[in-house]
């Protein structure tokens, strides 16, 4: 069931505003059996504030057992089902450093590689070459000229950069050229169906130029694509749900996925302070508001107990200034668990809180792992939440009658 | 979604053991609204003390009111949809007397019926002539040859035999000859697709020699065909799972199920302790280990409360040597609940307890029909029960970037 089909017939708009906050990575793990998480450590006297007059449950990013990347993850929250929309590769990269795809762009992942002086690849990733070399080497590959396509080509880190091709009828379909293997040279690159083979076209051409440019290279004096991926096609907030959208972010990635959903960025926010300051004067422009803190997951990814304890913490000073402004919905939730335990993204269903003045509170008097299973939501799908979100702001007729 | 799409891309394989209890029919109901189950009668000290360390849920076995057979009930648990994979009445006959299937092998169920002097049916069961009987005139069949296919005739019970033609280009897709009157002459196989008419041709040839060989019979001088079926197609625990996975089992059944889907039947073991042995000596063999335990459900299903408790207790005193084995996610399941109350496989969601390092534990202190519904697996479908496994036990890469 796309639940779309009904958001779109259902939709109806008014001057509800909903807030999402995303704590990447919020749910944990204790360190022994009879411990407490992350969450439950942390003193968050905002949180369970809310808690005893919201509603609670236990998200489950994808389906029981899977753990999401940062893609699948936000577009569960969004409201868009991981299983049926995939990024590819290259669209994600290309995402993730903040480039902005439009519909029929194909992106490609490179990596600089080393040819010896038979063409082979020596080196996969030209030893991985620091960042000060290969990004001015990026940019010199600018330089090159297709016929019937623009050209884009971002640095990224070390030996990979993002090449995005962009022109009328370009298939994404393209088989990787690099043969994942040294003494070899880099595969020519090949259509996998009829409508790409313009970007196969491209792509040979893009690399036959790269190799002039590049010659006076010893290590990074070639290169390999891989992961060829079109836009991917997602509707937008406005069509699906007839929101204007707002993602403040500080990191590239997740103002990326918020616009491939026709959000707009908003603000240049650099804290979590700065978010809030942009989510107060951006309010009267918009009806939803999707404010990303990264801070949680990365210290979850370090391993880091205590230090994402005290990012929780951070997370929970800034409430009381959102609940100012009194939205209509305010929604607390992360995109999937990053245990410190496993310093890793991982499958647990993730704490997530909604506040409305119709909500139903459960009566819980905590925000945790432990207590979101007693919850009034239950354990559900991430891609139930904006559905949700909607009901409680007044923003979805009655489905028949 | 089919979960094996995930699971066949995400798999990732490691040194993990993972150990699934299946007590057979392990639910159950009380005797009266305020009474106690079979499970939170027996006294379980080892499950409870499982419960501190584990996390805890209902596992629904296929959809809520659907009472499973031990075929849908085991696939769940296996993984596989009960809905999407079907395994025909002749496939699990053939199964439950643990005759191993190939790809392409038609099983059908027969009866022994009593044709009077017209050739029509007088008795649809031989008057449920006993095995004593029945079993040599079954294998006096297996003298019969065809062309163009192997038989094998198994005798079952009283009036019940199985035949399976293995041979090349089989469909399954035979009618009933059983017309299910008396009166009447059985019915001649007829095919429903073009696909099953060697194999409705096969299955005249059988029935002509078969009657020549029962003429000197007085009941038994006839028989009728019911449930043609091909093996089913089920992708292998090595396939979807990148487990190496043995099943430990004492009925034929359960053996039966298991190698449809790849497992190697382990041992001979007769006993509940006995099948720890055989755990024991084939740890090192084996990712992936199934240990079937029958009598929780025989035992509900002669509507023996108290002989079921005693039963739970026999499984829970085993807990401990498995424990010793340290693996590193343990599952306590059953396939469906058996009340003793109904004496019959019932609907309702079974207690389901799941340990691992990194499960998340819920702080129940009891293994229970009540304690699993407050448990952090929440009610969920069985069949997402091996993501979870894979997941626990480090098996599942990230979906997505």
């Amino acid at each position: 069931m796309d639940v779309h089909l009904l958001t779109r017939a259902l939709q109806t708009r008014n001057e509800s505003k909903i807030v999402m906050l995303v704590a990447d990575g919020l749910g944990g793990l204790p360190q022994t059996p009879d411990g407490k998480t992350e969450l439950e450590t942390a003193a968050t006297p905002h949180l369970d504030a809310l808690a005893r007059i919201g509603i609670q449950g236990a998200s489950i990013p994808v389906l029981p057992g899977i753990s999401p990347g940062s893609g699948p993850g936000h577009l569960g929250l969004f409201g868009y089902d991981p299983l049926q929309y995939l990024i590819g590769r290259g669209a994600l990269e290309a995402t993730g450093i903040g480039f902005s795809m439009q519909p029929g762009d194909v992106a490609v992942r490179c990596n600089f590689c080393t040819l010896d002086a038979r063409g082979n690849i020596s080196d996969r990733r030209a030893g991985r070459i620091p960042t000060e070399q290969s990004a001015p080497l990026a940019i010199r590959l600018r330089d090159i000229s297709l016929e019937g396509a623009d050209l884009f080509v971002e640095p990224v880190k070390e030996h990979r950069f993002v090449v995005v091709f962009r022109g009328q009828g370009l298939g994404g379909d393209v088989r990787d050229t690099d043969p994942q293997a040294t003494g070899v040279p880099p595969r020519v690159p090949q259509a996998s169906d009829p409508e790409s083979q313009k970007t196969a076209n491209l792509a040979r051409a893009f690399y036959d130029q790269a190799r002039e440019l590049l010659s006076d290279q010893k290590r990074a004096n070639g290169l390999t694509m891989r992961g060829f991926a079109v836009r991917p096609n997602l509707p937008s907030y406005e069509d699906v749900y007839g929101l204007r959208a707002a993602a403040i972010a500080v990191y590239p990635m997740y103002k990326g996925l918020a616009s491939l959903v026709g959000m707009d960025i908003v603000g240049e926010a650099q804290t979590l302070a700065q978010q809030i300051d942009v989510l107060r004067e951006s309010w009267h422009d918009y009806d939803f508001f999707f404010i990303h803190f990264k801070y949680t997951d990365s210290t979850g990814e370090d391993g880091n107990f205590n230090e994402k304890v005290r990012r929780i913490e951070d997370f929970d000073a800034i409430i009381p200034r959102v609940r100012d402004l009194r939205p209509d919905v305010l929604i607390i939730t992360g995109d999937h668990s990053t245990p410190s335990f496993l310093k890793n993204h991982s499958w647990h269903p993730v704490p997530t809180l909604l506040v409305s003045d119709c909500c139903r509170p459960d009566g819980l008097t905590e925000f945790s792992e432990r207590a979101c299973l007693q919850g009034g939501l239950g354990q559900f799908e991430a891609k139930y939440l904006m559905t949700l979100a909607l009901a409680n702001a007044g923003r979805l007729a009655k489905y028949g009658a």
